[in-house]
Parts: structure tokens; C-alpha cells; sequence
């Protein structure tokens, strides 16, 4: 018992990882056992005594303390028992309220999407037109301030929300909801008023005229809408109902997460089937086939609102322009028979999407990472004002670049020019029978940039110079808009800019290359299809998406061809624009394999040690003190009963041990008095709480008679906690690790000593920044990455060629 | 070193578990630490004694003695010592490799399903002509005999082949290749002769009019390519080049198999993404984010092949009938339009389709055992016979049913009646301007009358009496088909008989019901679509394979819901067709869940135990007797000279056991002198051979002086191999094997005592019969689990209201 008392001292001075004068035994010890290793290790102790790297993550633009999830069932008594007296109607509440759960999900996020479709249609539609309504009568100045103000009012909302109300709705959302599907907890991430502030500032935002879209915001929505109703009910609205109880365990609600983001997704895109890869191939990072099943019902549900919905406002009873299909940009008739020859420039087009690609992740890291300097040097107003600077500049921008454009006659098919929001033949400052092509893309909503870009049958409808001007700016207003104190989707920009350089590319194709039966609108598609490829590195989902988009399946062959080759020129350079960002914004994400550098080293060498443990019995000040003087989350229980040396006897959280404490009737004045007391007489209630915070020690009052005396942990232990040996591989370790979805793994001496656990891996402990710490001389320089690179294209050339 | 001969010794007796006099001594450890259970346990020595549950398996039409495969990466000193020795451009090869034989995987298997698909065509497109030119003429007799005498002929064949040469092609092959991806090993599954007659088989048995596909035969002609493709090189054919030994890891083969069955199911139903999807919802039991992309990366070269093929073909290239488009059945121009109403019967079509696809599911069980009992009694010469029997009976059915149907008046705007093999209005008796309906549907390939059924347009082509008579004759043969030794796919005849019974629904409603504006072919999809749900409980990848079968994305709604009201409803009855047949076929297939009677369970209370255990340092003839003695393929190596107790050092496969036994020279008549030798000098090459058996115990010759020696394991053990305590539930366990895909995993007793290693799991003992054999108790009997899942239903109606 003196033990957890030490090993708390010990750790208050190093909070998770070994303190100095432990560490000289830990070295020792692993000595011992420890295989050759390529240099003769030497743990640098300073750096050993602080595992700072990754307790703190950036939430949107807020910074947060963040905790992992326990995703393994406690096997422990009182969950046995729990188990035991389940009756066949408690599993039938459980699987009833799981797959109602599943379609509440699917039927909120298709309302909340269409409510912001609406509002996003009517209040842009209306700001366009009277734009428009001016410009036709050649009053310029009052079109100007309409359009300039209309969108600096909308950002001004918008930011003002993010900023002051709740700073996690900031940015696309992917990254957290893909960290917390990964196990990584953060505070208010997926809370109501994170919804609340991500469904009206992407309404503003979008509306506002920013460079930005609303589907990743709607992803982040449908998983923000998962957690609140999987909540297990609300103890401040009493609205604690016993089914919902079933619901506070953190591996049900990770599943109806995925199935909210897929809903989100689904409903974005109106691509049910697409939403459900998505999801599983780029958010979660544990699939199964039953989740597979189940996140499909959540977008059947979603695709059921959605089409009830259009349906409501198939005529005008939605306002103006609230009118969408089942397809967004239908491509279902052009002709995609180009022959053979086209397969040289779709190929080139891959390659441009890869190299366009990582150059749009690398520069969009540099901003990320100025963008994080400036929102936490001039806090809230500072976030306000930059957003507003970049809604400036792109109404500035919206307004001006159409004049330098040039005048092109009307074709004689079309109703040109026309003075309605939408539609490709705007006459801006054009005499009567001509348009303005770049005032046709400029003065539109995103959406319906990308339905000129890509309409078929439109051949020669831009000039190079319109187009040319288009894409730079398209693809630097991206870059600076992408990381703003505001709801923002990356989907739309990339579609737009890789539309714009495969339009391009048809058009030269076309007019100077003598590729007669091409259509600029296919290949704006494939330009769009190339860029999503290099900047997000998607694939299989990505070609279900766009197939969806545009229901043109005779395209699936050349979106898969231009999606594999601008991935892999991607992957060349840089990791995609998503996993870029978990990364700069701090979370410790496991990804799916080990790093190289792992199999190096063993558990041993990296694990805090030692842990503070307990006794199975325990005196309850001691608890209290441990509990108070250590952040950790998971205790090893030490059987000391045993000779000659204690024994693990298991591994106990302290979420649960906060709950004992409140429970005094648990304590006894004798040790020896605990056996074998009665299990079912304690309702102990383990089950986890949805959102916000549980109880924390200082919560606890306990007075000095209680805390003397003692408390029987054995019946509320975790009695099989994954343990490995301390010369296990690392990289073995971090697999294990990885793919149970752990919190904590115990490390066991392999020769039995006094201490039974030598210390316990934690996420933390996987992550580079700490282990590259430790052992810096592992670390490969980004030369021997490049040099690696460069054989590989040299030996794959000769084995190619 | 008299435990390992102790312990062998008595697994002599009693090969995987406990014997007798280990067994008492076995209950008493475990009672000591064992947690209260629902009833007292006692294990019925009897039945402990063999864990013969799953030694032995059906593969194709053959029992085969199976092994597991190893997917751990052996954590031994040879493994880091090549490892750390890998340069730069091996880490190249290995990429490139990987990648080249994806991409090789793709080009053969695209090229093996072009001649398969050419030889259908011609042989029975000939077949088909010729008998429709007797009936032109009113040549009755002689019609009859072309038909009966070429398919008995083709039948012939195809069934010899798979009798006499390779019977593991026989059956569909889907549940061996899914196996294989579970972990589980059969002599010649995936070898070059099972490749060769399964592709030959399923010519002839399509060819010859028998009821079934070619698709599901494909998928195992991919797997089987892509696992000859890795063997890593032939010893036999001098083709041992050293790039190709990185692919002898069961890890990777499992993938590029993976690769290979999606390959199959990408341009069996042209559908690359759906083929994709499948193999990963389906087939793999572990999934990961990479390998989606290299079997996209597959089944894009597949599309490609298959592209390029079809063109080749566009003209008279390929013989009569050798044309086929990239959209197998293209429904492109169907309405959907068909109003909310329509909600109605197309549920009720799902709830049809799951109820008649647990039917199906059941009644294929009962056929399955019969034959299975047939198929032992008579040996080869009686799957000839049953063969040829089926075959007479469909030649009779075929040319004998139209002769019931009723002639109908030709409409007035086809070419009809016509004498092509392919299309809906053929003659047969009929007078000129009538046709026999049942005629074209069963005078034509399987895949025309699909597109017959399908095809939109042509409502009240078909008689009532017609549809009714070939839904009976499609359930049947479907059923009598199925299970023969044959290379037989079921997704065909699934998909005729929903498509029949689809069509009867839409023609009853539109005639009588007052539906105007369906479209019976519509139906006749959606009634595939339920039939396929409620049979193979596949969800996301059929929506997936269906739209690209049919390239039209406003069906999907339609789709997903039939789909998984199909699936509900059938998973209420009984499992899918092909998890059934691989529980029929006797493998012991990791489900992805653990029963729920094992969380009742420990793992000690199953674990065979005492394992037979080896020292580190141990006399060559101990080694010899164990590897003679047990057929385990995992031992426990323990330190004998640690005090007080031995402890656990590690793991030695017998694979690898056996090579260090023919490497003499790693002998040494003292065993101090064998500590601190020189791995490097020892160049012992582990890898493992891709097919065919590697030496058994028998091969190995040793003097009695070689025997004497001892050989130190030390360096050749797999040092961390996973363990756990043995009170950990064997559910928990079973999720820890399951996951991480594990071969072995090591039990270790909670107190230390003179055994560190209380047995070992293996993938045998968790499996269903042998848990439940030990504890009888446990066994939820069927009337318990039907009461559950009416009470299911009762509260989901409560619920609804």
C-alpha cells in the first residue's frame, strides 16, 4: 500500500512517463532483457520525464485538453453480473433501440440538410439577383455595395458565432470526427451548440460568398446530430429513460457516429451509397461488416427525407430557388466514347491533379500553421477580422475580375444573355447579345459554378484567359479561405479549381490538338476528379461519390484510372489535405500500421513506468491521493496477498473508482471484514455519461474517518486486461494496440520481480513525437525519404520499361 | 526437459485438450480462480478429451485435413536480423512487387473470364441455334436430342473433370476462398489444378444448360490465379527468383487473394467498384483502408482488360455470339417514376423475397447434407451419375415445359416470332404470328433470360400460367443444382427466380391492381434484388453491383430499401446461404462476434491444457519425439533456468522446428557451448512455401548420436507471443484471437507456479461444438431463440404503434 502512495509521488513530478529516479532502474531493467538494438540506446532522462506531446489538440480553433475513449467492456464483476441477468427483452430494448437510433440519425441529418440547403439557396439566390437587377440597369455602385455588403453582413454572423459561441464549429470538422471515431475524446467537439453554430454559420458562410461548401459541414452536423441523440438521455431535462440507458457505452456511440457522418455525407452528395464508403473508408478507423449494414440504413433513411422533401418543394413552396433533384450535377448523357488515344491526356490529367494536389496540401499546411499563430495571438476579435478581410477581398475579387474579361457573342441556341441568378450567359457589362463568361462563373453560387464548368455540350463557352484568371484565383482563395474561424467545407473549392484546369485541358485538347470527339464538360469532370484524387487521396468512396454525382456510369473506367494515378503521384509527395490537418492540429491519431522505426524498439523501452498501482484492497485515502496526484486513467490492482511477490490481479479506471468513492457504504473499518461481500445489494451505476463531464476528485468530500478506512477493489477490477511482455516489438505493440481499439496495456516484467507491471502503454506512447524524443537517432531524415522516392521511380521505370 | 516429454506423451492420447489424468488437476487450477458462474460447471471429461471439431473439412466435394494460416510476424532474432539488414531498395521491391502482382492478378483473371465468357457464348449460343433450326422445322425429335445430347455431353465433362481430377473445384467456392481469407488452410483449394478444371468445369456445365452461373466460379478462379501468381516462385520449374521470395508471407498472400476474388466478381458482373465492395464486405474477415485501394487498383486493370477485350470483339471477332457491352443487363431508360404508393408492394416484394430467401437458405441445407451423405457413400463414380441425372432432368424440363404453355398472339411491333437464340419471342409449336412465352425464357441462356425478364417495355409478354410454372421449375432445379460436383454460382439462378416472381408481382398489379404506371420489368429487378437480400444477406455491395449491372442510379432508393427489408427479414429465419455452407462444410470459421454464451465462459475453462512445451535450450531427440508425438503447431518454449519457476520465453512453430532440424550444423553436443553464437553465419531461411506441403517430421532423418545433441532455440523463438490470463472471458479472448488473427494464443495461469503456461487457444477451441461439447449447459436450444425473436417482434410493433 505504500507502493501507490510512492508511485503517485512519483509520478506528480512526471505525469506520464518515467521519473529520474526511476528511470536509471527502468534502464536497468531493460537492459536485461533487451535484444541487440541497431545503436546502443540512451535514454535521454529530461526528455523521458514529460510526455507532453499530445495531451492538448486543437478543437476547431479552440485549443482542448483531450482524453481517449474506453471502448473495452470492464470485465469485472458487476459487469458479469449485469450480463448475467439480462433477460431476452433487455436484448431485444438493446437492438430496438440501436436500429432506431440508426434511423432517428438518418431523418434529423436529412431535415437539418435540407433546412440549410433552403436557406442557403434563397438567401444567395436573392442576393445575386439584386445584383444582378442592378447591373442590368448599369447601376454598378449599388450592385457592388449590394453584393459586397450581403456578404460582409453573412460572414460577420457567421464568424461572430464561431468566434464567441463556440470555436469548435470552426473548419470542415473531417479531421475531429475522424479523430474521435479514432478513440480521441475532446471536450464540446460534437456538443449542441457546436451543432447549433455549425449548421448557421455554414449557412452564412456559404451564402455569404465565401470560397467554401457546405458538405463537410453537414457531415460534421450529422455526427454532432449521433452524439446528442445517442446522449442516453438528458439528466438536466429528466429526461432519463432506462432504454437509453443501454446507450452510454463509448463503442455504441462510436458506431452511430459513423452512421451520423455517413448520413452527413450522404445527404451532401445525395449519394446514399457513396456516404456509407466514405465514412468507412476515410473516417472510421475500425470497420465491421455489421456497421457496414447499419450505417446503409442510416443513409436509406436519410435518402427517404431527402427525396420527401424535394418532392415538397417540386413547385414554388420553398421559396425561389429551393428547388434540387436526386442528382446534383446530372451528367447521365455525355458521350464518354473518345477512344483509346484519350487515355495519354486522362493520364496527364491524373498527374496534374497529384502534383496540383500536394502542392494545395503543403501550401494549405503553411497557412494552417500562420492562420493557428494569428487566432491564438489576437484571440476572438482576431479570428472576426480576419474573416472578414477574406470575405473583402472575395467580394472585391467576385465584382472585379468580370471586367477584365472579354465580351463574347451570344450562341444562337441559348437564351442569352440571361438576367437569372444561374446559368452561364450573365451580361454584366456587356452590350446586348454578348456575355461575360468569367461574370457567369464569378456571380453564381458554388454549386452552380460547377454545373457551367461542367455542362456538356457547351464547347468554346469560355476563353483561355477567363479560365486561366478563374483558376488562379479559385485556387488561392481556397487556400486562405480553408482554415477561417468558420464552418468550411473543402469538397466544393477543390471541385471548382480542378473543374476549371480540366476545362482547360479539354479546350486545348480540343482547338489545338485535333481531339475531335472530346467534350470540355467530361473533362472538367475528370480535372475535378483528378484534383479530389491528389489533395484528399480517396479512392474507392471517392469514385461511388462522383459516380452518384453524376450518374454517368460509362465514366466509372476513367474516374478510377485518373483517381489511382493522382493519388499515387500525390502519396509521392506529401499525406493527403485531411490527414495533414489531424496532424497540425495536434491529435494523437493512431494510424493503421506502425511506423518503420518501431520494430526497433520494445514496449519496454518507450512505457511509463513505473505506474502508480493499487492494492486489491486498498485504504480509501490512499485511493484519494493517487486519484489527486496523478492524471492517469487506468490503474493496475496488485494482489499482495501473494507470495512471494505481488500479483496483477487487474486494471481499474478512474471513472470508476470515482464512482466507489461517492459510494461510502462501500468502505468497511476492516480490512479483513470485505470478503465475499454481497454484489447485488450495491447498485453500483458504471455506465458512462454521454457529453460533458463526469465527476472529477475534487467533486469528492471525504472526511480524515472515511478516508482511513478500507475499500474491497477486487468485485470492480478489470481482472484481464491486455497485458504483453516488455520485450515485446514495439511495432507489435502498437498493432495490438491499434486494432482493439485500447486504452491502456499493462507491460509485465518477463522475469517475475517485485513489481508485477513494470509500467502501462498509452496512446500517448505510440506517438512520434514522443518515441522520436526519446530515441531521436531513429529518426529518418526527410532526405532518406526523398532518396527512397527516387529508386522507387527508378526501378519502377526499369521494370516498367 | 522431461515436462515436453511428459506432455507429449500425453497428448498422444488426446490430441488438442486435456487427458484425463491432466484433467482433474486442470478443473482444480481453474476452480480456484474462477469467477461464479450461471451453474456449477463440470466438464465432461469425456468430451474434453478430443477436440475433434474441426480437424477436417469439405473443400469443394473432398475432405480435407485443414491447418490455420499464420499471419503473426514471428518476433524472433532471425526476423530483426533481416529485417534491420533491409536496405532501401528492398523495401522498393517489395512495393513494387506487391503492386506489379495486383496489377497481374487483374490482367489474368480479366483474361480467363474473356475466353470463359467467349466459349458460354459459342458453344451454347451453337447449341441453342441448332436446336431452334430443328424446331423451325418442325423437327421435333431431333431438336430434343441436339439439346439433351449436347448438354449431357458438356454436363459429362465438366463433371469428370471435377470427380476425377480436381474435386475441390467443385460448388461455387465462394465459402472456400472465404475461409481462406478467415485463416484457414486446405490441401489444393486454391492450387493450378482446381484453377484449370474450375474454368473448364463451369464451360461445361453453363454451356451445358445446367441452372447456374459462371460468377461466383470466376471469383474463385481470380482467388486461385492470385495465389498461383504468389507462390513466390516454383522450386520445381527453377523459378526461385529472389524478388519473389518477399511474397511468401501468408499476410500478404491473403491480400493479393483478396485482390484476386474481387477481381472475379469486378468482370464477372462488370461492376469494378461493386466487385471491390464485395470482397470487402463479403469475403475479407479483416479489413483495411489500403487494401481498398489495391484491389481498386485490381479491379481497374480487370476493367481495362475487359474493355480492351470487348473491343477486340465489337466486330465477328469472337464467333457468333461473342459480344457483350460494359453493362451487363442496361435498364438505363426504365421509369421510376411510379409515386409514393409504390412504397407498398415494393415492401412487401422485400418481405417476399426474405421470406422465400430463407426458404431457399433452408431447403438448400437439407439437399447440401443429402448430397454430402450421397457424395461419401458413392465415391466419384456417383457425382458423375447424380450429375448426368440433373442434367437429363433439366434437358427433359427445358424442351418438355413450353410444350404446357399457351400460344399468344405475336404484338405488332417486335420482329416475332423470331428464330434467335436470344429473345423473348420464339416459336417452338407455335403457329406463325403467335409465340410460346416459356419457350424464350427457357430456350435461352441464363444470362438472355435475365435480360428478358429485365427488359422494360414489355409488359403482358408473359402469360401468368407461364411466369407461375417456370418459378416453380427455377426454385427447384436452383435448389437440386446447387451441391452437385460441379463448379456451380448461385447469384444466377437467384437472380432468374426473384426476377420471375418480381414480374408476376408488377404484372398482377398493374392488371388488377390498378398500378398503371409500373413497369413489370422494373419488377422483375426489384424482385432479383429481394430474392438476392433474402438469400445471400449481402447489403451494401449488391446496391453497389445492381446499379452497375443496370446503370440506372434512380433505382438505388428502390434497391436499398428492398435490400434491407430482404435481409431483416431473412436473418430473422436462419443465416445467408454462404455462411450456412461454410458451416455445413465443417470449417471453423471466426465469426466477427463471439457468442453469447461464451461470455459465461473463461478461457481456462476451454484451453487445452497442458500444452506440450519445449526448454530453450533442448535435446534434439526431445524436439523430435514432441513433433512426433502431438500434431500441434505451436509450442511454448520455457526457461528452465530461472528460479524458482520456469518462465515463458516464447513461442517455435513446428515449421520452423522443422528446418532447424535439417540445419545439423546448429547442433552442439554441450548445451553452455550454444549460448552467444552467430546468428549472422546461420543463414535460415523461415519463409514459407507457397503451395504443396513443406516436410513433415517423417522426412527428417537423425542418428542416435544426432539425438543426443541439443539445439538452442533461443535465438529461432518468436519471443512475445500474445498471452493472456486465464480468467480472462473467452469472449474478450475470442475477440483478442479474432482481431489480431491469430494462430496461437498462450494462457497463462494468474499466480505463478511450476507452469508458466497453463495451455493454448487455438482457432478449435472456439468453435461452437467443441465449447458446447464441454459445457452442454450452455446450449440455447432453438425454441428459446425463436421465443426471442418474437418478442422482437411484439415490442418492434409496440414501438412503430
Amino acid at each position: 500500500m505504500g507502493q501507490a502512495a510512492a508511485g503517485a509521488e512519483a509520478q506528480r513530478q512526471g505525469e506520464f512517463s518515467c521519473v529520474s529516479e526511476h528511470a536509471e532502474a527502468c534502464i536497468h531493467m531493460e537492459n536485461e532483457v533487451r535484444h541487440p538494438l541497431p545503436r546502443p540506446l540512451k535514454r535521454s532522462v529530461s526528455s523521458a520525464t514529460l510526455n507532453e506531446t499530445s495531451q492538448i489538440a486543437m478543437i476547431g480553433v479552440q485549443r482542448s485538453h483531450i482524453e481517449s475513449l474506453d471502448y473495452d467492456t470492464p470485465d469485472n464483476d458487476i459487469f458479469k453480473e449485469d450480463w448475467r441477468s439480462k433477460t431476452g427483452s433487455e436484448i431485444v430494448q438493446f437492438v430496438v433501440v440501436k436500429w432506431t437510433m440508426a434511423c432517428l440519425i438518418g431523418i434529423c441529418t436529412g431535415l437539418v440538410a435540407f433546412a440549410v440547403n433552403i436557406s442557403v439557396e434563397n438567401i444567395s439566390g436573392l442576393k445575386l439577383l439584386s445584383t444582378l437587377t442592378f447591373l442590368e440597369s448599369d447601376r454598378y455602385l449599388a450592385a457592388a455595395l449590394v453584393l459586397g455588403g450581403g456578404n460582409l453582413l453573412l460572414v460577420l454572423l457567421s464568424v461572430s458565432l464561431c468566434a464567441f459561441v463556440a470555436p469548435e464549429a470552426a473548419g470542415s470538422g473531417i479531421p475531429e470526427v475522424k479523430a474521435y471515431l479514432n478513440g480521441i475524446d475532446a471536450p464540446n467537439i460534437l456538443s449542441p451548440k457546436t451543432l447549433f453554430v455549425k449548421v448557421l454559420g455554414s449557412i452564412g458562410a456559404v451564402s455569404g460568398g465565401l470560397y467554401l461548401g457546405k458538405e463537410a459541414p453537414l457531415l460534421h452536423s450529422g455526427a454532432c446530430i449521433a452524439s446528442f441523440l445517442t446522449q442516453g438521455g438528458s439528466k438536466r431535462f429528466k429526461l432519463t429513460w432506462k432504454w437509453l440507458r443501454i446507450l452510454r457505452h463509448d463503442r455504441l456511440r462510436r458506431d452511430l457516429i459513423t452512421c451520423g457522418a455517413a448520413a452527413g455525407i450522404a445527404v451532401a452528395f445525395r449519394a446514399p451509397v457513396g456516404g456509407v464508403i466514405f465514412a468507412l473508408e476515410e473516417m472510421a478507423s475500425w470497420w465491421r461488416s455489421a456497421l457496414l449494414w447499419r450505417v446503409l440504413f442510416t443513409t436509406a433513411c436519410v435518402t427517404v427525407v431527402r427525396q420527401a422533401a424535394n418532392n415538397l418543394c417540386q413547385g414554388d413552396n420553398c421559396g425561389v430557388f429551393g428547388y434540387g433533384g436526386l442528382i446534383v450535377f446530372d451528367m447521365s448523357v455525355v458521350s464518354t466514347n473518345m477512344g483509346l488515344i484519350a487515355l495519354v491526356p486522362a493520364m496527364l490529367l491524373g498527374i496534374l491533379g497529384g502534383v496540383l494536389g500536394s502542392l494545395f496540401t503543403f501550401l494549405s499546411r503553411k497557412i494552417a500553421k500562420f492562420y493557428s499563430g494569428w487566432h491564438s495571438k489576437h484571440e476572438s476579435l482576431g479570428k472576426v477580422l480576419q474573416a472578414l478581410f477574406v470575405s473583402i477581398i472575395t467580394s472585391i475579387f467576385i465584382f472585379g475580375l468580370p471586367w477584365l474579361a472579354t465580351c463574347t457573342p451570344c450562341p444562337s441556341t441559348a437564351s442569352c444573355p440571361s438576367s437569372l441568378p444561374s446559368g452561364a450567359y450573365k451580361r454584366f457589362t456587356c452590350a446586348s447579345g454578348y456575355y461575360n463568361d468569367l461574370a457567369g462563373l464569378m456571380l453564381s453560387t458554388n454549386d452552380g459554378a460547377i454545373r457551367i464548368l461542367f455542362n456538356n455540350n457547351s464547347n468554346n463557352e469560355f476563353q483561355y484567359f477567363s479560365l486561366v484568371l478563374y483558376l488562379v484565383w479559385a485556387f488561392a482563395l481556397a487556400l486562405i479561405t480553408y482554415g477561417l474561424a468558420i464552418p468550411s467545407g473543402l469538397f466544393l473549392p477543390v471541385i471548382l479549381v480542378g473543374a476549371t484546369y480540366g476545362r482547360l485541358t479539354g479546350k486545348f485538347l480540343k482547338s489545338h490538338m485535333g481531339f475531335e470527339n472530346i467534350d470540355e464538360g467530361l473533362f472538367a469532370y475528370m480535372g475535378a476528379a483528378s484534383f479530389l484524387g491528389g489533395s484528399m487521396r480517396i479512392a474507392v468512396s471517392l469514385c461511388v461519390i462522383l459516380l452518384e454525382l453524376t450518374n454517368n456510369l460509362l465514366m466509372l473506367p476513367w474516374t478510377m484510372l485518373i483517381l489511382l494515378i493522382s493519388k499515387t503521384v500525390g502519396d509521392l509527395f506529401n499525406v493527403g489535405v485531411y490527414d495533414q490537418i489531424v496532424f497540425i492540429k495536434g491529435f494523437p491519431f493512431l494510424e493503421e500500421k506502425p511506423e518503420p522505426y518501431m520494430k526497433h524498439l520494445t514496449a519496454g523501452d518507450v512505457c511509463s513506468c513505473p505506474a502508480a498501482t493499487l492494492s486489491a484492497i486498498e485504504r480509501v485515502g490512499n485511493i484519494v491521493e493517487v486519484l489527486r496526484m496523478t492524471d492517469h486513467n487506468g490503474f493496475p490492482v496488485l494482489e499482495m496477498t501473494s507470495a512471494p511477490y505481488p500479483t496483477l490481479h487487474g486494471l481499474i479506471l478512474r471513472s470508476h473508482l470515482l464512482v466507489l468513492l461517492q459510494k461510502k457504504d462501500l468502505f468497511s473499518q476492516n480490512a479483513s471484514s470485505l470478503i465475499g461481500q454481497d454484489l447485488k445489494s450495491c447498485k453500483v451505476d458504471f455506465y458512462k455519461r454521454g457529453s460533458g463531464k463526469g465527476p472529477t476528485i475534487d467533486d469528492i468530500q471525504l472526511t480524515a474517518q472515511e478516508e482511513d478506512m478500507f475499500l474491497d477493489l477486487h468485485p470492480f477490477t478489470n481482472i484481464s486486461p491486455y497485458t504483453i511482455s516488455e520485450d515485446m516489438s514495439l511495432a507489435k505493440a502498437f498493432s495490438l494496440f491499434r486494432q482493439l481499439g485500447l486504452r491502456h496495456l499493462c507491460v509485465v516484467p518477463k522475469t517475475k520481480g517485485p513489481f508485477p507491471v513494470s509500467g502501462i502503454l498509452t496512446r500517448h506512447d505510440f506517438m512520434p513525437e514522443y518515441v522520436l524524443g526519446l530515441f531521436p537517432h531513429l529518426k529518418v531524415s526527410k532526405w532518406r525519404r526523398l532518396r527512397i522516392r527516387i529508386s522507387l521511380f527508378k526501378i519502377a521505370g526499369k521494370w516498367w520499361g
